[in-house]
């Protein structure tokens, strides 16, 4: 099989992957983007809290950076990819299509999958009244009434910021796990709680009307924010050896510089842990790119 | 004196400060921002290389975020900072107007002052041909005739890169300060170098035409770029304590939060040290500026 080979490929078509790029590509190595770009995020999603661009949608700005990139010389691949093995003197990737891509860097960039509710009316009204992120998308929902379903501290903290902006908030989960002082403070706070209950289906057609809990209860809400955590990047770590952050266990650990515990191996963006923004995701993409373009160009023949 | 309190106040009003005031006002605390917009480096410069823009004049970026961070609440004072110091259950910064604000926590985003040269047109044709930075306008110089000026580090591998990019790279040093290797790399790679030399003038009206030697000879070039490396924010953590990277001893040292050594203080931008690229500006920014907040909330009363 014919092998194609890069100096830097960027796993992930996100802000971080597509900033990565750009600024790899204008250091002159050979760059390669892979991955799906629907997939990322961003794509369904609308900014607001982006410097210096006012408030956007989230495809409009994943299209512009891949115009960019492309422009400074950085190839895109519209490809999952299967399979990342250390193998040469570098890493070899396998993408859906069955090419294989030889790399002398890496730049890891595929964001997270965050933890869906899965009950009905989820996946259709995301980014029309649902959201995985109170700290992104709070401001949308000045004065209506929203609903945080989650247990833990994400959705404790963010039901308390949805507070201070919405006209209305409800809590929902089936058994707290978090610290008495946040407890205190949601119990404190005005916040309709419903614990002991579960979510069992999100009702709207082109927009969140509302929620209906496990006991019949319909609670009419224009937001729901499903804070239930994220799921690692624990799977990819495990092939190639990438170490993941001690304290989380989910995200992966890097440097200042980007840099994982393997050599040649850079992360940013979503994947690295929180606050999971386009600014961070864009500020971590450009020392990663640099980096990954300044490790392959040292690995030159 | 009257003295105005802030739950967080940024020092800087470049992308890094301006990042760093939308998230921290999106936190619902009381947002100030000092400092002079033009003074930023970006003011005068062109970007093309932040992700998601494409090619952006500086000043209507910085413009644009100071309308965002307005926007969401922050409060942006036209004024230069003359002393900051601890003082009750915070920090006291004192401006130029003699307005005394009180703050519970502070971010430092004050950039960096570029190492000038001091010759006749370096400063009249700032933006015209003039750059103080390599990586972030190698672009703009594609195919014409171009001069690097400087005897470190940055000066010789700017003169690489150039090579890359210019139809003619052009090397001015007094005497050398860089690693053998970087050294042997400039002799073998078809860079004009000019040793024991100094700049006497840029020379040219409207755009940058040529450059004037000590010797008298006159150099044809439509691009220099003054690597000198950059004056460091020694003069404030004198005043402060902030601690300074052990590294280079001239940029702020900080965590991945973004926190300096003093609970309360985070910094941000091109003080924390290279790449000096708005994508890790907005990057820091917006960690600080969430991290500042949640200081700040943490001492409410």
């Amino acid at each position: 099989m014919s092998r194609e080979s890069f100096d830097v490929v960027i796993l992930g078509t996100g802000p971080a992957g597509l900033q990565a790029a750009i600024h790899a590509a204008r250091k002159k190595v050979a760059v390669l983007v892979l991955g799906r770009q629907p997939q990322s995020s961003l794509y369904k999603a609308h900014v607001e809290n982006f410097c210096c661009l006012g408030k956007i949608a989230g495809g409009d700005l994943l299209g512009a950076g891949r115009e960019q990139a492309q422009k400074f010389g950085a190839q895109m691949w519209d490809e999952d990819v299967l399979e990342v093995t250390s193998g040469g003197e570098g890493f070899v990737i396998r993408t859906e299509s069955g090419r294989e891509v030889a790399a002398k860097s890496l730049v890891l960039a595929m964001g997270i999958s965050r933890n869906k509710l899965g009950v009905p009316g989820e996946k259709k009204l995301l980014g029309k009244g649902v959201s995985y992120c109170v700290d992104c998308d709070a401001g949308f929902y000045r004065g209506t009434k929203v609903a945080v379903v989650g247990e833990g501290s994400a959705a404790f903290s963010g039901a308390l910021t949805m507070l201070m902006v919405a006209s209305e908030v409800h809590l929902i989960y089936d058994q707290a796990s978090v610290e008495p002082t946040l407890a205190g403070q949601v119990e404190a706070g005005g916040i309709f709680v419903h614990s002991g209950r579960k979510v069992k289906a999100i009702l709207g057609e082109k927009l969140v009307e509302g929620l209906e809990l496990d006991n019949g209860e319909i609670l009419e809400v224009e937001g729901v924010f499903i804070e239930l955590g994220a799921k690692g990047a624990v799977a990819l770590a495990g092939t190639l050896g990438v170490m993941m952050d001690p304290e989380s266990m989910q995200y992966i650990a890097v440097d200042k510089k980007q840099a994982t515990n393997l050599p040649g191996v850079y992360a940013c963006g979503d994947i690295t842990g929180p606050p999971w923004q386009v600014a961070k995701a864009v500020g971590e993409g450009c020392v990663a790119g640099l980096e990954a373009a300044a490790y392959a160009k040292d690995r030159r023949g």
